[in-house]
């Protein structure tokens, strides 16, 4: 590929002169990263035109530059779970008060904020209907009416849907929302091995989305008592860090939900000995979440960068007039270039609007994370993406706090640290790490237990109650 | 490629051996197309497993025979559209009673068809807020702070979402649900010209899908006055029609808004002069009803009849054990040959379940409507489809009845045919025809104003009026 054709420069922070160009539009950030995380946060997702503020609080409009990364992610992820044998349901939106109560962990984990529907034109509903927060409750059912025979299984439903959970506290675009998108999958086994197993490669698909797609750098492991599925058996999750904030943030969690569900919705199975037997099931999810995690973990003070495996732009030409030079003549250089660029599968753009000067152009595009050079070729995106990844990790890592006792731990909260601590686990214990802490900050709790745990000597105490520790498991303040 | 390898045979029809299997499901349909078409119509699309009823009025679930004929349907439009730079867009699920109600005709068209959401948890909202049941209102306002000068127009957005519409009139699954899946399309142009263009685009796409894909002929035409879209300027449609119950069934609509919205959400741009004017937008959609029109065309009294193009499976090969033959082999004959079929791009399975008969597994394929000889290849599946589509069209214009005379015209809606009528472009008139056929299969009402439009001779005059004919119109029932 050719390199500096159609008068390339530019680049990162690039220049550009901005004679005879009158209105241009404020371009910029006002706030830094390092300053005032939250407001750079909105700022961000808003400059750089993934996000436009809604009317309803907590809702967001999705613009182009956030779904065109969605439609990546899911493209990668669809074919990934249609291999694995997962086939595409899509179930109402709409479920039951009576069928959502059914099982009674996963219902008090939901209720506040289920979102209800009561009204339609003028006329009062007879009973109230509620929004889906989650579809085991709509599916398990149906589950229960296809499933007859070991020879009907094993079950495998996926669907991309929005889901609503009402809740209250500080909405933020992507992490926090009111309605947002997902994939759920949800399937059942003849036995728990299956089960365990599926588990596992779904979990290995989300650190791939993070690691592979996202450039972030998580942590595989497994939740606490308190905070698994509610209604599920086990609950595994990829953990991602941001340092600015010292919050852990959950990625995307792999449910086993052990046979509490078949229990509830009598899924069962005529067995290959003629007897009647309980499915094993999960169900697993990843959202909009992930768009959101990968832009506090590489945007900066100019505003969005993005790994180019999901920009939707990779490269973007912007031609430069000189003096004396026919722009024509340049113009046409440039669709070369971006011809060229596209075959070789690279998703390239030309920005030929006029008025606009070329500098304000470079920081447009700047500001939406595009790499600037024409002169990037494949090899240097794929670098690219691997040093947003090696920094990004090298940042998580540098967070990253081992303690052993209370005082320890107090001290790498207030530092903002991802805390690695040895623990008895039991629930007593993390609840009243939870009462201790409390504060405008919110909580501390358990992120998870990463499934590579360093050495635990013998004799190693739980920085909390100073009884045997069992595990290390991750602590810290989370989104 | 190879035929009537590893025991071939069957086909539609195709018996197969019974023997030694013990517990089968029954198959089969219990009812007949032309005996009782709305038993027929549940009773296919619920064997065929592209349905499941639900535990909620007017919901259903999508199972993947269904949903992969959607995905199949998605993936073309949606690379045609990008072509024509329409952008991924996704705005919310909710939207409030005041911005709803902005444009008046538009919410007097859906108001009784919305649904409400007032509660959460156990709280009441401070005020209602509605599902979409379409998302003019939803997008406009923002359509109003993106666009300010003529640089930011053509503005191009597309969802692929779920609206919901709480209709209490016979639920049918796909063709009227409360909630159902779409795109929907919406622009803004600089000149109403460029946005005349498009909707004749659109209009394309929509036929193509009913015609290249789903073999079912459509007419291209536009809307009466009274049955265009609520608040828009001009709509037009591809109308299909059903020769089972003599109702026409529209398809897609593409519309232009005109500056009627505009004018409510104030959306105005800087022309090339320094002025203000006001956009000219259109909104287009089309849903998963479309599936259902294609079953209603094709299917038969052995299940659904699918088109091959957007078949899931289009091929299936079931091994038919034989005496003295060494079942690995043919199953492992079979298995090379689905291998063939699906390097050749074609989308072929192998059904090797045990404890099911061949001649079961006939029956079974039969009533998903995959065509079952696997030695059929690409030729023939293009012949296949055309020949669907010719038979389709030839029932369908088998009811086409041109009528000039009142009499004539109720002689032809009792015999349930597809209505042409020459027609003075009158509302007064349209709205007197409905309520002079009111009754219980519903009233008669204009379905489209046909572009290809027959003679009109001077001196015709309009079959219900008697006043001088505009033009010729699609008149009947429709879903």
């Amino acid at each position: 590929m050719s390199s500096g054709k159609g008068g390339g420069g530019g680049g990162k922070g690039g220049g550009g002169k901005k004679k005879e160009v009158k209105k241009e539009t404020k371009l910029g950030m006002a706030y830094k990263k390092d300053d005032n995380f939250g407001e750079w946060y909105s700022e961000v997702v808003v400059n750089s035109e993934m996000i436009e503020y809604y009317d309803i609080s907590g809702c967001y409009i999705l613009r182009p530059w956030a779904m065109e990364i969605w439609e990546l992610l899911k493209e990668f992820f669809d074919a990934e779970i249609k291999k694995l044998k997962l086939k595409p349901y899509y179930f109402p939106l709409f479920v039951t008060e009576n069928v959502l109560q059914k099982e009674k962990d996963h219902i008090e984990g939901f209720a506040p904020e289920v979102a209800w529907v009561t009204k339609s034109g003028k006329s009062d509903l007879e009973a109230p209907i509620a929004i889906r927060p989650t579809s085991e409750t709509v599916m398990y059912p149906y589950f229960s009416k296809w499933i007859r025979s070991h020879r009907d299984l094993p079950l495998r439903c996926n669907q991309w849907c929005n889901v609503v959970r009402w809740e209250f506290s500080n909405p933020t675009p992507f992490i926090r929302s009111r309605e947002f998108l997902w994939q759920e999958g949800h399937t059942a086994f003849a036995t728990k091995e299956e089960a365990d197993e599926e588990v596992l490669q779904i979990l290995e698909l989300y650190r791939r989305i993070y690691e592979e797609f996202l450039a972030v750098p998580v942590s595989k492991g497994r939740k606490s008592e308190m905070e698994k599925f509610a209604g599920g058996l086990y609950t595994t999750s990829v953990e991602a860090f941001i340092p600015n904030t010292g919050r852990g943030v959950q990625g995307a969690t792999s449910h086993c939900l052990g046979q509490n569900f078949a229990k509830m919705f009598d899924i069962t199975f005529e067995n290959d000995k003629g007897s009647r037997s309980m499915v094993w099931q999960n169900s697993w999810a990843y959202t909009t979440r992930s768009i959101g995690v990968m832009v506090m973990t590489h945007g900066d003070d100019k505003g969005l960068v993005l790994p180019p495996r999901v920009a939707p732009l990779q490269v973007i030409v912007i031609p430069v007039p000189y003096k004396d030079v026919d722009t024509t003549a340049i113009v046409n250089e440039c669709k070369k270039t971006v011809e060229t660029l596209e075959k070789a599968g690279i998703r390239a753009d030309l920005d030929t609007r006029e008025n606009y000067s070329p500098g304000w152009k470079y920081s447009h595009w700047e500001m939406k994370g595009v790499p600037l050079r024409i002169e990037i070729g494949p090899k240097d995106m794929a670098n690219n993406q691997k040093n947003l990844f090696e920094t990004a990790k090298q940042k998580r890592d540098a967070c990253l706090k081992v303690v052993n006792t209370w005082d320890e731990f107090i001290a790498a909260l207030n530092d903002k640290k991802l805390i690695l601590a040895p623990w008895c686990d039991e629930e007593e214990v993390e609840k009243d790490v939870k009462a201790r802490t409390k504060g405008d900050l919110g909580a501390a709790k358990t992120l998870c237990t990463p499934f590579e745990q360093p050495d635990l000597p013998e004799g190693t105490t739980c920085f909390a109650s100073g009884k045997p520790a069992k595990k290390w498991s991750f602590w810290g303040r989370s989104y």
